[in-house]
């Protein structure tokens, strides 16, 4: 690999679940040697780890620590529900310090057995729950919409107007949003609301992949950049016209690639990445 | 069968797609001495029929024929593909005056290959090129917003807002809007959408199904009234309260229902519209 190709890798981070089959340990040590500057680190790769030398492990490889994945899903019609969110939502605040990370993304929740009004007030008061153990352990929390077929049990949050609302009403240097392109590209309102998340410095995280058509499943059949049609560089373009100038995070959840040899698949994802995101 | 429970479906309509195994004939047999009184037809169920009689044949057994399902897909990159659409509307609006009809559902259509914004302009340019056909025919086309997980392929019109905005820039009394309750119940804009569409007059059609948890396909796991998440009693009430007494339309895409005795099925279906509707 040349400077020239790992200079432009220098903003790319990988989500451990892109390359799900793969310990952390494997994948750190890929990623590393392929150029890829940042890792986000999902919590199931963190089990029996002890979390403090992960981080430095992370480090010692070169690589930033972008954030931990995920907290939130605080909706619940039982309260017994929303405690547990709230214990389980102070734990990852926690956990990324020990990691080392200065940011959670926050997948918010929705129960079916209420109305998404409910589930919006309940995401809205377990955020400002958390916030005084976020600011101590100097972590921001950033608000994930979801796209919309995922309102009945992921998430009552499916669009950024939603998000820079509930932002901007918390009002804490701790929140803001995380922009994902899966999950936001056919919003015709878009641009104007990734441009008002900027102004409001809250715009956080960008994560990239690809809608395929056709999608064959509703979780893991997510494409890889190119494949699809999200207009990723006119995002991008928004995003950055924004004053983000962080990691561009590939977040690819895909059984199909899952059953890849990773190394291949990263070698597909670098190539993605430099034509396409 | 008694009087009350009858008077209780004067405003249900099904969709024969709901009931796909059944031929129009039998489903028209079964709707009709189940005491269901109105029909929307899917133009698949016209095939080798004449059109005109099929129209007499349904009100001879007492049936509204509610609407014709369905025109649209307008986009498409290339003109011959765009001229293709406007024929096939044509025809469209053709088989809604034989059948007897005054009422088309547009699934406006998508071109993964170009932007959703040049879609949402081969879309308005469409509907304005068959308007004077629509008007000449008595045919109101009715714009239905669909979920955003369609944005590739079916339709770049994903919200009631979107609906709304291209049904009043056109300003015709021959376009409306479908509003179907799978497509929309996520949008934090639903109650307000439905009442401005309502004061204009542009509230042609009400579909309702369920949205089940979990959804394990697509396109063909839409639940029963009652057994998903969506507020049914609620979003008709918006309805009802923004002017509209039309038919309750019932539009279940269901491998699995699809492969029950469609007479048990019609029974549920009855059942459910009676509890949850």
């Amino acid at each position: 690999m040349n400077e020239l190709s790992v200079a432009a890798l220098s903003r790319l981070c990988l989500h451990t679940i892109t390359t799900k089959p793969w310990s952390i340990e494997e994948a750190v040590k890929h990623y590393s040697s392929a150029g890829v500057n940042g890792i986000t680190v999902w919590r199931d790769a963190l089990v029996n780890r002890d979390i403090r030398q992960t981080g430095h492990m992370l480090r010692e490889n070169g690589l930033s620590v972008v954030s931990l994945c995920r907290g939130g899903f605080f909706p619940g019609k039982e309260a017994s529900k929303r405690k547990a969110a709230l214990d389980d939502n102070r734990r990852a605040i926690e956990e990324a310090f020990q990691l080392g990370t200065e940011k959670i993304v926050l997948v918010c929740g929705a129960d079916p057995t209420q109305s998404l009004e409910d589930s919006r007030k309940q995401i809205y008061e377990g955020i400002a729950a958390i916030l005084p153990e976020a600011g101590a352990a100097g972590v921001k929390l950033a608000i994930e919409p979801l796209h919309p077929m995922y309102a009945d049990t992921r998430s009552a949050i499916n669009t950024i107007a939603q998000a820079n609302d509930m932002a901007e009403s918390l009002n804490s240097k701790w929140v803001g949003v995380a922009v994902d392109v899966y999950h936001l590209w056919w919003d015709p309102a878009l641009e104007s609301e990734i441009r008002r998340c900027g102004r409001h410095n809250n715009l956080l995280a960008f994560h990239i992949c690809d809608w395929k058509s056709p999608t064959t499943d509703m979780l893991n059949d997510r494409g890889l950049m190119g494949e699809g049609c999200i207009p990723l560089k006119k995002i991008r373009s928004w995003v950055e016209e924004s004053g983000f100038d962080g990691f561009i995070e590939v977040e690819i959840f895909s059984t199909e690639y899952w059953k890849m040899d990773q190394a291949e698949f990263l070698k597909k994802i670098i190539k993605a990445y430099k034509e396409f995101a």
